[in-house]
């Protein structure tokens, strides 16, 4: 089993190609759910579906989120009803923020729900949200605390950030069977993803650090930093605002305390020896996911190092 | 003030008339939650959306209900998610169930949520819930009871009825302003709805029924029955069910401790000595709404004998 710590759109291209490398019924994906928010009513968990939604082949990808030819009807509506509606919300979407909050309203934990979101649209990976309790990432800036989707979506990632929290994060606890299948793991995978809000949320639930430290599966990451930028996404600009460097350097930093090897781009290659010298393989590679050959390749590089 | 006790389709064309009549500003709808279902975890109130979208000039004009042009995609995606999706839910319609339920999650009543229905919509009468306490309409038929929109939407109203009854009416209390605007209007029309169902359980609602009794208004029925029929919906077999007669003849057994005059259609006149025996006048004309015209001139009568 290959267990896999993901966040959104990086981390989902990067699952595709591991789907075509080994079978979905020998993948764990474990997900970040500080993104979720409610709006409108309804639980969203944007990681989560964006997960689901590509890996079911549905997703748009040209915005990497939401379905493919979705539309957003209710959405011009809702704005009618003075509804916030910065956070866009397609027709076909919706479904499943309407499924999930009821099924939560009727005392289902994340984990079943998402089990249930998962197999209706024809996925046989496992995904487990991190946790089932309340845990959502909060960025600090200098119009004070806001919801990372607040920050990322409504205000376009414009606010100076100053730190991020986990709200809830110390009374979180892991979803059943994450511990369990990260010590059992034949290897694990940190997908290209924000390691400060998305893996960071997934590692801010107690024992789940931990566990990494403590697995004997080797652990190999992707760095979703190429020559200093994000592919998409705030992840440079909010790892220098809580003090890393903003390069693959500062994504070994971020894992150094459990990964054994980090999967750079080759543009970065300058940066391997100081990152070998964390005591982290480095193996230097074309990262850049466009077309599903570039994915499959990525997935069957850290497939293999994980069996090294 | 002209103060309409108004339920679904019928009512809602009949009101079309009646805002070309008088100013919106002077009417006062009491309408019926008795059909209000619970459906994906979203509160749906049929009845009252019918009125406001009709009113709005925004209904689908051949179903009678739900937007016009509006788009399912959505509930193809619930379907997808195993959820029933016997009870068409439009995308643009969805803004709104989602709009009311988090309206009261937050703890609003349901009179408060449909004046901001009301209002995001453009329209400008008073419509009033006959209640704000849960009162929904049940079927006893031989399959056991059943919701009335299951029965109606779901059962397409193929099981036989064998009775009426509406949970939660005995400890249901009229929303705010119903009597006090029953007592106080100039005029009170029953619009042409079903008298069992619809008019029935907004006079189930303990209060009102006297309130009508008591207010010095004229009151004013108009029949839905038109020559042992039902335009549309239910109503000549649910009257039958409960022991009354399927005709003109019945509906002014139903009202007739308040009612002071029936409109009836021409192919009922025979039947109008012995509603007027009954102690109600009885106007007879074209009752069928086909045009804007055939709605203007039958409001026209109402509020016109209203004023006798």
């Amino acid at each position: 089993m290959i267990v896999a710590l993901a966040g959104g759109v990086g981390a989902a291209r990067f699952l595709e190609g591991l789907i075509r490398v080994i079978p979905q019924s020998e993948i764990t994906v474990i997900g970040n759910v500080g993104d979720d928010i409610e709006l409108h009513g309804l639980h969203i968990s944007p990681d989560l579906d964006i997960v689901v939604y590509t890996l079911a082949g549905l997703v748009d990808p040209v915005k990497g989120w939401g379905f493919r030819g979705d539309t957003f009807q209710c959405q011009d509506m809702l704005h009618n009803f003075d509804h916030e509606t910065w956070f866009n919300l397609g027709d076909r979407d919706l479904a499943t923020h309407i499924y999930r909050t009821e099924q939560l309203r009727v005392g289902k934990r994340l984990s079943e729900v998402t089990r249930g979101v998962v197999r209706h649209l024809g996925v046989r990976i496992k995904l487990l949200p991190a946790t089932d309790t309340p845990l959502q990432t909060y960025v600090l800036t200098t119009k004070g605390y806001m919801h990372f989707e607040e920050y990322m979506v409504k205000r376009q990632t414009a606010p100076k950030v100053l730190g991020v929290s986990f709200r809830g994060a110390t009374s979180a606890k892991p979803t059943r069977n994450v511990i369990e299948s990260i010590e059992k793991a034949d290897g694990v995978i940190i997908a290209p993803s924000n390691p400060i809000v998305s893996i960071g949320a997934i590692l801010a639930v107690p024992g789940i650090r931990s566990a990494l430290q403590r697995t004997k599966a080797r652990k190999v990451g992707v760095s979703p930093i190429i020559g200093g930028k994000t592919v998409k996404g705030p992840a440079a600009k909010l790892m220098r605002a809580v003090g890393f460097r903003a390069t693959a350097l500062g994504v070994a930093e971020c894992y150094r305390d459990f990964l054994d090897t980090l999967i750079i781009d080759r543009v970065d290659r300058k940066l391997a020896p100081e990152i070998q010298d964390m005591g982290i393989r480095t193996i230097v590679t074309n990262t850049l996911m466009k077309r599903m050959s570039d994915k499959v390749r990525l997935a069957k590089i850290a497939v293999r190092e994980t069996k090294r």
